[in-house]
């Protein structure tokens, strides 16, 4: 265990700069915060770098025997390295790591497609974990994962289920190898209604873009595309709801 | 019309105070931004103020009927008034009223209990705009409706149905003296599963606080309370998304 107590301090400069994703690419570490995402970490036995925490603050004597490097640090650096107000005084540094795509039959994937609010790729992933798939795949476009904000939505659910990041089109032909159905999503009302398809035992879904949806070359690739309709006079549903409503719909 | 260029003009200041509840409050108005929101209160008659954009800017002729106040100002008050960088260079101030209780028979409701995340409130807004219910009703506890956050989250539906303000628990009574069937939600599996009470051409549906869901006094004053069955290993599913998910499900 070490004690750091100047803001100036090289560490406390490098784990700053794992805000940014160019920083958390070039150290190859990403920071989460908050006692109960260490906990997940922690439980799921992820690549756990580094614990750091304000001295003084209740620590499981387990997590010190699980982690390697621990640091104490004080309130002024907890301030400088929290993403939040609300910050607990704890943090870890966690190694980024590329997950090998492979799909299996029989298993459920959310696949998204240039998703850019930090948020909704946060309650998408959680919401994929709640509704029992088996993987989620980030197209090109979408949002760092290791977004501070993405972090907080997730609320852990990349400890839970393989993220992968890949090209969406080649996973489409990967799933429909594995004889996996591919849903689209889309506004059109010409598409089929989403709750007229029964559940699925397996199953991928596309959700798309926060304002252009699902790009036109996949809504063509994949089985059938669905939409949701829209009762009263609001244009669209959030995209993380519209996915909620349509994972929890179609999963057997 | 009137041009303002200084950022220390008074009806600037006044703007800048309508940021927070109290300045809204004092004003008695509310402030909105972007095309699209004065597009929306335009189109729905709502109570506008003032008229405010960037001199240059391109703005219907049929707005400038509507409305009696108009300002052009400077790119740097656009700026100071925007709550977001993405700004559009247009706002407008609108009018706070307060819309009285009223209860019909074959109506559907959203109570919401304590929500404090501004884009859970505007996203459920939005939701229930969307799945067709007749108003949403904001209990004890809940986050301000004029946060800048909940507007945008909202996308203009505080025009499309009534939001009110009450004590939950007198809104159960009148529901259900109007034979409303009211539905609580919690995490207890003990609960009615959310999908075996069949669709519903009135209801009222309660969400609650984010860390501490529905209170225990309301959940009791419910005819059932319904969960979601969480499959994987998430612990629970994002408040707006489970709204989206049973208020989808329930409604007829």
């Amino acid at each position: 265990m070490e004690k750091i107590t100047s803001l100036k301090n090289e560490r406390v400069k490098n784990w700053k700069k794992l805000h940014t994703k160019k920083g958390r690419e070039k150290e190859g570490y990403y920071l989460i915060e908050g006692f109960h995402l260490v906990e997940e970490a922690i439980k799921h036995e992820a690549a756990i770098h580094e614990l750091i925490y304000v001295s003084g603050k209740k620590v499981p004597a387990t997590w010190q025997h699980q982690v390697h490097h621990i640091f104490e640090i004080i309130p002024e650096i907890a301030k400088a390295l929290a993403d939040t107000e609300a910050e607990q005084g704890i943090f870890a540094t966690i190694k980024l790591q590329s997950t090998q795509p492979q799909v299996n039959e029989k298993q459920s994937y959310l696949l998204l497609d240039a998703i850019q609010d930090p948020g909704n790729l946060g309650t998408m992933i959680r919401t994929a974990d709640a509704a029992g798939l088996d993987g989620v795949v980030l197209g090109e476009g979408t949002v760092d994962l290791y977004n501070g904000k993405v972090l907080r939505s997730m609320q852990g659910s990349h400890f839970h289920l393989p993220i992968y990041r890949g090209n969406l089109s080649e996973w489409i032909s990967l799933l429909k190898e594995k004889q996996v159905p591919v849903y689209g999503t889309e506004l059109n009302e010409q598409a089929v209604l989403y709750d007229q398809i029964g559940k699925q035992s397996a199953f991928a879904l596309i959700m798309g873009n926060e304002g252009n949806g699902v790009a036109k070359e996949l809504l063509a690739q994949t089985d059938q595309n669905l939409y949701i309709p829209i009762k009263g006079q609001a244009e669209s549903l959030n995209v993380a709801i519209a996915a909620g409503i349509i994972l929890f719909t179609l999963k057997a």
